[in-house]
């Protein structure tokens, strides 16, 4: 049996969560697997629904594996949604051709009666299939990472019936009844652990939390609805799964990712876009690995514009512990080829 | 002819942003002439359209004092709209109901060729007839606001075709080509110029710059098409009109705000509801005199949560120079009450 101190040693991805300095940083990009890639869309049209694809595991592993063995990425992402947990859950989830999620929301303390965190990891199971079969085939210098949203983020598509413009809904109730509104988050904190737990279980090595809309919060809120559940989550995980590293993305939280990174007790953080290098450097690097944070834009821009700023990302992040990465999602639109140019900078200048 | 210390001294709203700090600080609320007022949804149901409302000095006039009559608010703030700028510039702009703005979407150099901002004071000269209106018929202690977007943020619109979800049109172009990008920037600041100096020959004794959508850019963009741009208009301004006072407003500017405030050169900075208390006090009222930043969802919940925050807000900007406000514009569906009661804690504690 091979010791946990061996799988750090052969991945870079490891290395650098465990807070090494790496002459070039490990890289890998979210939403990496995708539709920019043809490969992807091949196998994406033979499947009616989107959420099909995420619960097909021969077909999740399939395309987790694809931007592996086109780019040779440090870590894999398994291929599913944040919004399997909702499904989990018992809410109905669909995605509609070019119109994004819709749920059927639950807006009040009496709407949570219907869901149910006890059938989680019955009813995700073949997500945690999928899991298997991709640790058994990744390259050995490759780490699996597993994922979920944060309760707020995924709160925010359950209240407001999916992705929003103004967040006003889920906000009011948030604001209005926060004691309420406290019991979904907590439903939300117990299928979140369930469903990273089991993913740990069946083999990812790393679990990175996705808070997509923590920057639309004041403080109060934000203490209250997203530092304090990630806080939670990350200490069940620490009990039930010692060493495993946790990523937390809380995008757009600007002023507020220095209180995140300390009190939620994330492993590293990921950063958006938007956060200025110096203060990356100064004061988030101090704290923890970090990771980011190139903007996807840029990556679909490509050519000097892309090689400008990515050489300031590495010139200013690669002296700590650090993960390259994009600020967002990797769009539709991207040029395979751009993605290709930016691992050979990070890879070799 | 009255000095400018005499008008400064009968209006708090003046005294705040000259620096001093106040007992109970002056208060406004961005959109304060809206949707949420009955008085409002009377005049507006009578006119077919937005613009409409705006170039009518009459109606312009009524909808801006309605709220200066009610609340007896600090200031008032010209009724008009960031969108006449591409108007007087020569770009179609219709406002659908229910829908937001569509602008006939310039993309690219070429597209440009079609702006002009010679007639942008001709084109709106409604807009200034409004604001002699206004003036005229202001108590003695409240001032008057005027507006306009700033260069960025009125290009997303420009670019994007109306209010956007991803920018992704913009952004493409900005990082793209950036060069041809200026140009619209460029043309933009001139009229911007143009618009807020017609706007203060005819009586507005303040101005902001709205921006909206300034925290959706990395650093170096941030630099180039927010500081810089909003750096020459108050550079402008402040040799055509000395000491009027120009509140920045850079909406999510998160980490930025710092830069943003030191290197524009503006009087004051508005914050949003996502930049913490602490941090606006200790290192941006050190700066300037700030104002903000109640969650306006907070005043549709209204009751102990909002009085709650208004106090937070209160008692840790109050010991600098402040101007009480929102973090954003009142929604429509705000009770006119909770207004009421917020102008009370303001004032009365």
């Amino acid at each position: 049996v091979e010791q946990p101190e061996q799988a750090i040693a052969r991945k870079p991805m490891l290395r650098a969560l465990a807070g090494e300095v790496m002459t070039r940083p490990p890289i890998w990009l979210m939403r990496q697997a995708g539709r920019y890639l043809p490969e992807y869309r091949a196998v994406r049209k033979n499947v009616a629904d989107f959420l099909e694809l995420c619960f097909s595991p021969e077909l999740a592993i399939e395309v987790t594996l694809q931007p592996i063995r086109r780019y040779g990425f440090d870590a894999a992402i398994l291929f599913c949604d944040i919004l399997v947990v909702p499904y989990g859950l018992g809410q109905k989830v669909a995605f509609r051709e070019g119109e994004g999620p819709v749920l059927e929301p639950v807006r009040n303390v009496a709407d949570l009666a219907s869901l149910d965190p006890a059938p989680v990891r019955e009813r995700l199971a073949p997500v945690y299939q999928a899991v298997r079969g991709i640790a058994a085939a990744l390259p050995l210098a490759v780490a699996l990472i597993g994922f979920a949203g944060s309760p707020w983020t995924v709160a925010t598509y359950m209240v407001e019936g999916g992705t929003s413009r103004d967040f006003q809904t889920i906000r009011l109730w948030a604001y209005g009844d926060p004691e309420g509104f406290s019991r979904l988050i907590d439903l939300l904190v117990t299928a979140t652990v369930e469903h990273l737990s089991a993913q740990i279980d069946a083999g990812v090595e790393i679990v990175q939390l996705f808070d997509t809309w923590a920057g639309i919060l004041p403080e109060a809120a934000f203490r209250r609805f997203v530092i304090e559940p990630t806080r939670r989550i990350v200490a069940a995980l620490s009990l039930r799964h010692p060493g495993v590293p946790i990523i937390g993305f809380p995008r757009g939280a600007g002023c507020l990712a220095e209180a995140y990174a300390t009190e939620t007790g994330v492993t590293a953080i990921g950063l958006d876009a938007t956060m200025p290098l110096g203060v990356a450097r100064d004061r988030l690097q101090r704290l923890r690995p970090v990771q980011g944070n190139l903007d996807p834009l840029l990556l679909v821009v490509g050519g000097a514009a892309m090689a400008a700023q990515a050489r300031a990302i590495l010139a200013a992040l690669s002296g700590g512990p650090f993960v390259f990465n994009l600020g967002h999602g990797i769009v539709p639109q991207t040029p395979p080829d751009h993605v290709q140019r930016l691992v050979d900078i990070v890879r070799h200048g």
